[in-house]
């Protein structure tokens, strides 16, 4: 077994041990200041416990540690050894999620009016990237799987016409797999898109643990795209927030990236976040596939148990179920209520019942992320709750609601290209006026059920009556929007 | 003594003690996914036990916790409970940094083209909104305090004039304190820019606990800014990258500003950062000053042993030892060799031998910054690092080593306004070549010191012998650089 090497965290242990006194932020001076809390707490709660130890190496940037946005010594280490584990050139560790890495990437890409080709249905973030960079999107809809309904990514004919259409395009950014664990093979998208000299771009947040084990699918880098955005926290041991942009090949403007890195975060980054994404990839390092084996296990063992229950809970990507195109993520479990009786949202809350957390629902689907030690004692507690549902096997299956789908009006994209101008909020006369009426009108917000973070409407995005018909249905069922004012979706902003 | 109450960070414990199974991201499960490591390490050393209890509150949005984009719950009360402590209408938690409160604010108030009056001497992130805005900015040179040769911050008198010269500029951006604890009364700055009806904006990022004591300055919110951003992780017992920016009036545009905190934030916020910051204001209405005694206290414990020493080594920013311009933050005691022999980094580095770490060092000073639990302990340390240096009482004073002031070249700007027009890195044809014989070309790069952050050089800035000058010297010195290319500063991009 390889050794266990984290420098980075090493480094912060060590000037921890040293027993140092600091004069320098953060406020808690190696977590100290929390004592204060022990003399007042209600003895019910008390935070020192849980901060304390963590803000021993929550230090500033010092001679015994590193500077991210400088890096010479540890951090250069830890990412230096990052890149040769993830079979990158060069690896850049993020302390605002993939958010900062997608945003950063197009920033470092784009001049105002630059054109890129992307699917409709990345996260809020790319788009963000685009509005902050001032750029133009040819946007490509998603392939819809007739199995399950979801949106995936376009096909590579679409991307390989729009490459053909557009030969001004910059890049090319996919997002790949979706929230829900389902994927495609990325190497003839790279492939297609080499073959007009310009890079791809994938976010991969939900695949930071890819080709790690035998079950999971290759990763994006791997396929050889030129730049790979994960969230690390999302599937690996990481804190939240903790990310990763790897790249590779000439065709991504590394002095530039690193630029924009320094300019869309914060020039105090988080050493425990960091130091997190060191052990994550010194884990992976040392253990190899071991690291994913009890989670796997144990999403397999609950994949066989349901299947021999009586019940209308029912998994959607079955590993194996699926002609060989969609690439599923065995640690992520979907369910769905088979009757059409329940919605995603009514499942997620009966599980909570057994104080078993979904990472999101909708509503059809819960989706479930199984982890590194999730055991069986955790799947027991899942089995409760799938069993608290009852054995419905009367033979009479209620019709199914008619459940409208969010990313089937994704499908929709026109691909004329979009200008994102730099007028992001102002100028433009707007007005609020009811959802119900505003069909044909053009969205001044972007509105962004969230989770998954994926935009429905974008400012300047013409108003369907599907994607009214689809803001009311996810209203009705409790969905969360981001990004809108009107927090129940009754009114919207218009431009006139 | 009122009871603590801190409602996010109750409602994480409460969660997390209700012994919940994570099948949502983050990748550690609560933590579990750590153990693993324990197998496999070091016994020099363990992960684990740095992250374990912190992971337990390190979750994602769930229906027992909140959204920070759609504070409903706990981040919502959290937060008005943070804004009637501070004194702001609204306040919002940030997990960027104050880097993410400054480039927020500005994406909110500018569009392309619009002016901003600006401080030179501001923190890159606000130059960085600038760009990303594509706005133009009015520079106005920072005042020198003829005693320390630092730089604090514009007159009011080149506000007001610049004001009447700028009749269309958006608003005023300054930035106070200063590195160094050095500030000014920003009531007359408030009236003055009010005058022309818009509004004030401070990047207080040092200075989140003025007003909590008596022996503060009093805090920008309480003098009337509009908008005030504050590094909360600096001064109050928050994880580092915690901030806070506060609003009052009517002169900030709301709905842009929340969009715009979601554009640049991570959209997977850490909740342990937003715990903090609830702690940190909990501990205030709870203790009072008095959580404020103990490091009050030290500071002049060591101040008045500093003076009764027969050492070189003398404190800058003796409170009360100036005239009632300049306002001190008393937790922040800057150091020098008055005999001109060391460096700000030299006694940086002796004080490290005996284990106490500043905050930073400059070619003068060396700042170090008390800590709420900083005991007579800790100072002692101090001392004992202090007087390794030796009694260099001999009356021979050695000619002070010509030390240009890095600030004293950004007294030298010119105010005619600079636009950053939105071509952030590509476009215009740029060469490198040797600082030395960079006089009067245009900078291409931003060239950063930091500590503390300040662009001593932005792009489209025209190069001074002055500048060169300093960027040398800082650079013998060892000082570090961000945003350049090449790290040892002897050659600059500049454009053609």
């Amino acid at each position: 077994m390889k050794p266990f090497f984290a420098p980075l965290f090493e480094a912060l242990h060590n000037h921890a041990s040293s027993e140092p006194v600091s004069f320098h932020v953060p406020g808690h001076h190696n977590g100290e200041a929390l004592k204060q809390s022990l003399g007042i707490n209600d003895p019910i709660y008390n935070p020192f416990e849980y901060f304390h130890k963590l803000m021993q190496i929550d230090v500033t940037e010092l001679s015994t540690t590193d500077d991210l946005h400088h890096p010479e010594a540890s951090i250069k280490e830890a990412q230096q050894l990052a890149a040769k584990t993830f079979g990158a050139e060069e690896t850049f560790f993020l302390v605002g999620g993939s958010t900062s890495g997608n945003i950063a990437l197009l920033l470092a890409l784009c001049e105002p009016d630059d054109m890129i080709i992307v699917q409709r249905n990345v996260h809020k973030s790319v788009l963000n990237g685009l509005r902050l960079a001032g750029a133009r999107a040819v946007f490509l809809s998603p392939q819809i799987d007739v199995h399950s309904g979801l949106a995936t990514i376009p096909s590579i004919e679409q991307v390989k016409e729009a490459l053909i259409l557009y030969p001004e395009a910059k890049a090319v950014f996919l997002s790949n797999p979706n929230y829900y664990g389902m994927g495609v093979k990325l190497g003839p998208y790279a492939q297609a898109v080499h073959d007009h000299h310009i890079p791809i771009l994938v976010d991969e947040a939900h695949g930071a643990h890819y080709g790690f084990h035998p079950s999971f699918p290759r990763s994006a880098l791997s396929e050889g795209v030129d730049a790979v955005v994960q969230s690390a926290h999302k599937t690996l041991p990481t804190l939240t927030m903790g990310a990763l942009l790897h790249v590779q090949g000439d065709r991504i403007p590394i002095p530039s990236l690193r630029e924009s890195l320094a300019m869309i975060q914060s020039s105090s980054p988080s050493f425990p976040i960091l130091a997190s994404i060191d052990i994550s990839r010194a884990m992976i390092d040392t253990l190899g596939p071991a690291l994913f084996e009890k989670s796997t296990a144990s999403a397999n063992a609950f994949r066989r148990w349901l299947r021999e229950q009586s019940t209308t809970i029912r998994e959607l990507n079955t590993v194996g179920d699926r002609g060989s195109e969609l690439l599923i993520d065995p640690l992520r479990i979907v369910l769905y209520d088979s009757s059409g009786q329940r919605t995603g949202y009514e499942l997620q809350k009966q599980f909570e019942q057994y104080g078993c957390f979904a990472e999101m629902a909708d509503p059809r689907y819960v989706v479930l992320v199984f982890g590194i030690e999730t055991s069986i004692n955790d799947t027991q507690r899942l089995q409760k709750a799938v069993e608290s549902f009852g054995n419905q096997n009367s033979g009479e299956k209620l019709a199914a609601k008619k459940q409208p789908d969010a990313m089937k009006v994704l499908a929709l994209t026109s691909s004329e290209p979009v200008s994102f101008g730099r007028n992001l909020f102002n100028n433009q006369a707007k007005k609020r006026m009811p959802l119900e009426a505003a069909e044909t009108k053009m969205s001044a917000e972007m509105v962004i059920p969230y989770p998954p973070g994926i935009a429905i409407l974008y400012p300047g995005e013409r108003i369907s009556a599907e994607v009214i018909a689809q803001i009311q249905y996810l209203a009705e069922n409790g969905a969360k929007f981001q990004g809108a004012e009107d927090v129940g979706m009754t009114t919207i902003s218009v431009f006139e």
